[in-house]
């Protein structure tokens, strides 16, 4: 089989490439960062896979951290709730799970399941369901093309853990997901129903874990030439400059379990003179300049610092920051009527349609994966 | 097996006396007698066991709807939502469930558990967790004396269904069960984790079915023979009176899932002049008259029409209605301190302990019990 074993060094680069991914949202990659690295010290090992690589048949799960980021930065997971959830489902299913993938490579939750997969040494697939990090359960590629509402599961740090053994909607999903969540205090570990390897080959959007290694990639070997981190992103990602500038304002609050708010950025040296208003809802929404949208979900609005290309997270969101505005295309998956439904803008309560800016792009998966016979499957 | 097969005859009897034990809450009794008559027309069979003839290991769960009586007498049930949360439970442990019962024999929720039991032939224990109504989850007997917390069920109107397979405390089982309901639309059907047979003739408060039909009966006597029901009751329960009056005001709101307010009564003949105060948390909760507690949970505080003996639930409350005001003795079990924890008036926010009025009851089962060999096990 052909993996790609992570490094410490690969951690560091995804970190930064699943927070410019996050749009704001997904969680802080930084504690993922910090455990993942802490295993592969102890000894386990993260084996990324190509979803074109998967057995047809393999049970596949996603999973990720669900609640408002500004708690998850505060309230620490206890680190095996994946594990549970894990087990929930095979318990439920009464069959294995084979690998697993984050339902969102945005944020934390990019790097999410390679904590549980390096507990139970499994193989994490290089692909996800949104290409980016979305407010809700149901909206991704997965829901978008068909995946079943149930079984799903949710266990916070304490072990409380709940499976839902029917929603009659993806969005009932949500809403009870969300509500449990909120339950055990704004933060637990979600799964949605398994998949096959079939199902996440035609509808998982691939090798973003790849794309967020060559994002930090870029931005760390701009730091080191000392070049401009911001063209190196959009070099990489195919995406579009909107503005640099100063947080003048940002308006935040907890909402329902989620991160709402607005956040107000003005023009610096070229852009002097200018104002971008953007809407949160646990990641960066739409982009108003002057009352017109310049651009909005599901195209990524990425936010960065304008010196270091560190990407900033809604929850990290304060007056003063400089930062740049990049919008970055939505994957081709993400831009049909079908997604459109379920992650456009009238999903967030918009009454406007999509606009897209730029063209999708396709990631590759990075050079690292290769043949190893030296792997045995976990016992 | 000795058992008491129900007639509509002891359905209309019980509604009245589940009304009774209901202090308010536990839903209205209506909706459920009307199902439950509607069932034994159809043929089914509606069997009461008693606890002292349960297999020591057979595998009991209770059930009961959840939500806010308000909402529940407006949004009606589909039906089968007690049977989805049965087969969720089996499908969960891997075992069939032998008998079904009531955690709260008060208001609709004493019958609740037959309309399940009728659609799949199984025999109703006759006993609960209460004697009563209470508002939330872990306020029984069972979970005083140590029930488990999981595997425990909720289903809604539309299918939605969840297993909460680890809750690391009652009260945490509560708090996801309860803003499931919230998220479900205020009501829903929900099970407490598998008892087993020893378990319910141990800790359940037995007989309280056949305490609803005596009192029921009671009343119906007493309307027939033009005698006060109020008397009826008092001399069946072994209570205490504590007023007649007029309803003069009620404050009610929906608020986390519970309906919350106050109820104020104005004495009225023998009783002109004196004012009582009743707290609500979908039951009635603390009487108070002149600035001192005269009754409070666990006992039963109980409203019934002053001319007809009949129940009145929190939610049909309204300005004018002539009522008689009871106290009932709670069930020793409830009188306990371990029991007191979870259902005294602490539990429910208050700073003082309970003062008991009058002497707990031991109810006897019916008379109607008899062997009855033509019946077959359900298949």
């Amino acid at each position: 089989m052909t993996y790609w074993t992570l490094t410490e060094s690969d951690i560091d680069r995804i970190a930064i490439g699943v927070g410019i991914l996050g749009t704001g949202g997904g969680g802080s990659p930084y504690l993922q960062m910090l455990i993942a690295k802490q295993l592969l010290r102890e000894g386990k090992r993260i084996r990324m896979i190509r979803p074109a690589d998967l057995d047809p048949n393999a049970q596949i799960i996603g999973l990720g951290g669900i609640g408002a980021p500004t708690v998850s930065i505060e309230k620490m997971e206890e680190g095996f709730e994946g594990v549970r959830v894990l087990k929930a489902i095979e318990a439920h299913t009464g069959r294995k799970v084979d690998a697993v993938l984050g339902d969102e490579v945005g944020g934390g939750n990019g790097i999410y399941p390679m904590i549980t997969a390096a507990h139970l040494d499994l193989p994490v697939v290089d692909a996800d369901g949104m290409g980016r990090a979305f407010p809700e359960v149901q909206m991704t590629s997965f829901f978008a093309y068909g995946q079943a509402s149930q079984p799903a599961a949710l266990s916070d740090a304490d072990g409380n853990t709940l499976v839902i053994t029917q929603a009659k909607t993806p969005q009932m999903l949500e809403k009870l997901m969300r509500t449990a969540t909120v339950a055990m205090g704004c933060t637990a570990c979600m799964t949605t129903a398994p998949m096959t390897g079939d199902f996440v080959r035609r509808f998982g959007i691939a090798h973003t874990t790849s794309q967020a290694w060559t994002l930090g990639d870029a931005v760390i070997r701009a730091r080191e030439a000392k070049t401009d981190p911001i063209a190196a992103i959009l070099a990489e990602a195919g995406g579009t400059f909107l503005m640099t500038g100063k947080v003048t304002d940002i308006g935040r609050r907890i909402d329902g379990g989620f991160v709402r708010g607005t956040l107000t950025v003005a023009g610096l040296g070229a852009d002097a003179g200018r104002t971008l208003v953007i809407d949160i809802q646990n990641e960066y929404l739409v982009a108003t300049e002057d009352g017109k949208r310049i651009a909005m979900v599901p195209d990524l609005i990425c936010i960065v610092d304008s010196e270091t290309g560190r990407p900033i997270g809604t929850e990290e969101q304060r007056y003063g920051l400089r930062v740049a505005i990049l919008s970055l295309p939505a994957p081709a998956l993400l831009r049909t009527d079908v997604a459109l439904a379920l992650m456009g803008p009238r999903a967030f309560g918009y009454d406007f349609d999509f606009v897209p800016l730029g063209q999708s792009t396709e990631p590759a998966p990075v050079a690292a994966y290769r043949a190893d016979h030296s792997l045995t499957p976990a016992s």
